[in-house]
């Protein structure tokens, strides 16, 4: 094990073409800093991509569950904390928290990750291939996002237009990009809805990796005014599942007294 | 007159989400630092965008022509530098030179700007409204790049599916964002070719604004096996017009010699 804590703590810059036509840090943007925290802190510790290839082994992320007060804003920025929250047999979760310029909390975030051997592609058993990845474990530091629950599949919608996947949907691997899904998610949306509201709380759910010239549909089902399903589909299966809060304005103030987001909570 | 050098300096890191499945800077983010770097220039001397809003005048970009002999790797920084070359009556030249990380010269760019009445919508004549930008123009720094010369229109052929521009097509002014425009006309491309080749040499012409709901085209024809036009038009109107040259390989060594890029003159 090294010395460094088991928190790690990485600053990322709010430059121009990361922001959104509201001048903040689109939803895409923030997820990337997760990724980019994750790898950092997991290359740091002598478990990231490059350690684990040795092993023919690679992380791959199953679930990203988000929680945002608000967003940060062009030229600020924002510090990403990471850390492993447990690794059971097949799962690691990982926790991140997000402070702003001025040292204040403004989101969470959960992640659930899996170890997929490269060549059978299927999970690797974590503490029987790494059960040094225990000592990293702090599960006592607060994340207080609800556990991810099942993303229901939608039905009976007709598809939005959807979306072939081109040369920049394609990451270093030569997968769809993860951060794309959402991208591709978002822009089902009017641009009145990111005029007037903001998105509190994003969960999707990884389910089949998309690959170049897929031809993609999004199914898109109103919860309620505010709360949106988003199945994105080759044919008939789920490539991955999306669900979407709104929240008017853009920030929510009182969110974080007593580490509570109760306002969302149902 | 600042005491600043009338040639802006500014650097800037490749970051994983910049890179493509090849893990070097896409095209469009090498464009975006021509942007972020003029908008700093122009900031610092006096004349960016929150300096000329006072006057009701926008700057806005009408031709890029950038040659690359590589693009700058993951993790590695990029030195960006900028000047005017000439103040015309209606028109700015900008060049730009691209440094990597060994301190070698790796690529150059012109662009081409107007200054927009925002409310009328009409260029304004640059040398009677602003006189004092004459004092940063450097008429005799090398940018070796032909003139920006005429992209012609491209007819007989059909249409690739298009796109309609949505959210993440949309900058902070709520137009399209002018990087977008470019990630769309790569989108048009195999992926097999950024595999074996990469962009030696791109145009861009902008000739209307595309706002979001724009359902636009791109029409793409072979000049020969290396050079593309592709033609973004909503309608029978073209928004933008593009020249690509494709060269094998991922870099050009001699280019730089004599400061010519002779194997692309033609």
């Amino acid at each position: 094990m090294t010395t460094l804590p088991k928190v790690g703590s990485f600053q990322f810059h709010i430059e121009s073409y990361v922001c959104d036509f509201t001048g903040k840090a689109t939803l895409p943007v923030i997820v990337s800093f997760i990724f980019q925290a994750a790898t950092a802190h997991a290359n740091e510790r002598g478990f990231g991509y490059d350690d684990i290839r040795k092993d023919n082994i690679a992380w791959v992320v199953s679930r990203i569950s988000i929680e945002m007060d608000e967003y940060p804003e062009h030229d600020e920025n924002i510090t990403v904390e990471t850390w492993i929250e447990n690794v059971t047999r097949f799962f690691t979760q990982r926790c991140i928290r997000f402070i702003n310029k001025d040292n204040r909390v403004i989101g969470y975030a959960r992640t659930i990750w899996a170890a997929i051997d490269i060549v059978t592609r299927r999970p690797v058993d974590i503490p029987a291939w790494r059960p040094d990845l225990a000592e990293y474990v702090v599960p006592d530091k607060e994340c207080p996002i609800e556990k991810l629950a099942k993303i229901p599949p939608v039905n009976g919608v007709e598809p939005d237009m959807g979306y072939t996947v081109r040369y920049s949907d394609i990451d270093i691997n030569q997968h769809m990009n993860s951060i794309k899904y959402i991208e591709h998610t978002l822009n089902t949306f009017d641009l009145k809805l990111f005029q007037e509201k903001f998105i509190r709380k994003y969960e999707i759910v990884y389910l089949v990796e998309g690959v170049f010239g897929d031809k993609l549909k999004l199914y898109k089902q109103a919860v309620s005014d505010d709360e949106y399903l988003i199945d994105t589909k080759k044919g008939e299966e789920s490539i991955c599942r999306n669900r979407i809060i709104w929240v008017h304005g853009t920030r929510v103030h009182s969110a974080r007294m007593n580490g509570q987001m109760t306002e969302i909570k149902k």
